[in-house]
């Protein structure tokens, strides 16, 4: 824990944040097919280095919402050699957990007396690992079931209408810091949209008054996995629609990695978007450098550290101007790719 | 344990044994969805009750090799709840665990430090969960990575010749007693065939004689998942293929119930055939009561005894001959159909 002396970590919760893991993502890619499960197990591995309380994640943890058997046993091996052992948790969850945890059990994994578990992982899930079927599962729900991760901000959508849903917070106490965590799993953007702009639509549960702990000590966070660039306004979520009583927001769903907390002028809270730890698409966005975010938080402070992947492969976006290439014909298809393959080259051997 | 006195479980290995219990088998079916999961939920409460020792299946766990979310959750939930817990384990695996379970723990699941397993499922694959794909993956596998069920007998094909396989047991010890326990995992029967009329094809490992241990002291069990009526020769195992040490023999994949054990001539051996706990056919051998056997060993002696299922939908299969009915006309439609609605009733009423 480098320079942080025993006694402020007694009252700091210490969360390592990461999203859009895509397990599974080219799993028949004979080339790409570990490149998703190895950022995980990276980001695991820097949970567990750091001595972190919990590792949150923005959603999309898989890449399918009907995994294969392989990705699934490779997830559930991931968890359970990073998040299985004996290291006592260090913060407790006071708030009504059957409330907070949707499955049959009803309680934070750490607390089932059946399970040692060390580093407690909380998951929203993601549009691609989205509840559906008969019974609303998520692939998620899998790993929730095993007791491997904590699932949460799953939400009962009515099929018609707008809908109306109740955020009620994951309530954790470390020592003297308090953090609300709220959870919405992906929302299909208009919906959610409409559902901001009806009344009462959205309801945001607060923590009670308690002696020792107004509402205002908690410290509020939320994660949510929608669309965030504004392409077209109904198909992205105005961050100003969030309630202003938040003090941080996860931002799950956007690949890049923007991951220095940005502040949402006159909201009062700051957002983070992770962004992805493995590249699904080909653009600019996706090429910057991957980080997850060490928040260590105590009171109503936070201080935010990116840390690096270091497992991910590297990928390069270069734009060529062939005009501005004086020795290349751009009416000759041959020159053309004879550049192009140079740049390739030249980009390939500043990677060995 | 009933008529038991406690010095002679000390020595006793009490085995609950299962098959066939297809799992998510007519998930789809608004009447039918929850059978599959309720016989098995009936088993793992018959096996807590009885306080078995440990419980083995004989394959078709799942009745698809790539069961859905709800499937999965649905198996994951009822193990959990009933394997999971303080109950000590009072036997003690002595084999090389690396050989008998091939997952990346290596190990049966009550010694992992991180999970309190009181109740120890054993279980082969069968033809429906049986493992494809790059990485060879079954169902099971999924479970067994869970830690909630000790996958064993699965063999490694290589994809051409008749191949090799070797049998390692799982070698078991309580008290005086010992059983070598082996499991032989679905594979077509004209390979597996082939493989047994093929000299070497088939190995059979035996534990090696120690101090106080004879190679004949252990009680050599096999578990496997075959076609045994023999319709064609070729797509079915013939027991007398089976090695003569053998000396009781749980015969899964065919449906009927024919659970008492059966000796078979001249080999020395006694066949238990559970039959699935769900019926998946309309013929008449799975419309036998279903049953599953609880075996109780002792050194070289055995106990069978034979525990009926109660929650299994009836299924009544009946021949109506039209010529003997008196009062039906064969060559008039809705008289053939009031008669067999008549005695559909009549099977309904007797079940009211």
């Amino acid at each position: 824990m480098g320079d942080l002396p025993r006694e402020d970590t007694a009252n700091m919760l210490r969360v390592l944040v990461a999203t859009d893991c895509h397990l599974g993502y080219m799993e028949k890619d004979e080339i790409r097919r570990h490149d998703s499960f190895q950022a995980f197990e990276e980001i695991c591995s820097i949970a567990e280095q750091k001595q972190v309380d919990l590792l949150l994640l923005g959603g999309d943890l898989f890449h399918e919402n009907k995994p294969s058997r392989s990705t699934l046993v490779k997830a559930i091996e991931i968890l359970r050699h990073h998040c299985l052992n004996d290291k006592p948790v260090q913060f407790q969850v006071v708030s009504d957990q059957t409330l907070n945890f949707a499955n049959a059990f009803g309680h934070v994994n750490y607390e089932d007396p059946n399970f040692n578990v060390g580093l407690p992982v909380f998951s929203i899930h993601g549009n691609h690992d989205d509840p559906a079927g008969v019974d609303n599962l998520s692939a998620v729900d899998i790993l929730s079931a095993c007791n491997l991760l904590n699932y949460f901000g799953k939400m009962a959508l009515e099929g018609s209408g707008v809908g109306q849903i109740t955020l009620y917070p994951i309530l954790i106490k470390k020592g003297s810091t308090a953090v609300a965590l709220y959870g919405l799993g992906n929302i299909r953007d208009e919906r959610l949209n409409r559902m901001f702009q009806t009344p009462h639509a959205v309801q945001w549960m607060r923590p009670e008054s308690q002696e020792g702990c107004q509402v205002s000590d908690w410290f509020n966070i939320l994660v949510l996995h929608q669309n965030r660039v504004k392409t077209n306004p109904k198909n992205a979520i105005n961050e100003h629609f969030l309630p202003r009583f938040l003090d941080f927001v996860v931002w799950g769903h956007e690949h890049e990695c923007l991951i220095d907390p940005q502040e949402v002028p006159g909201m009062g809270f700051h957002i983070t978007q992770p962004g992805s730890s493995v590249a699904t698409s080909l653009i600019d966005g996706e090429s910057k450098p991957k980080h997850v975010l060490l928040l260590e938080i105590k009171g109503n402070q936070y201080r935010p550290t990116k840390i690096p992947l270091t497992s991910v492969r590297p990928f390069v976006y270069e734009e060529i101007v062939l005009k501005d290439e004086t020795d290349v014909d751009p009416n000759d298809q041959n020159s053309v790719l004879e550049h192009l393959d140079k740049v390739v080259n030249l980009i390939s051997q500043n990677f060995q």
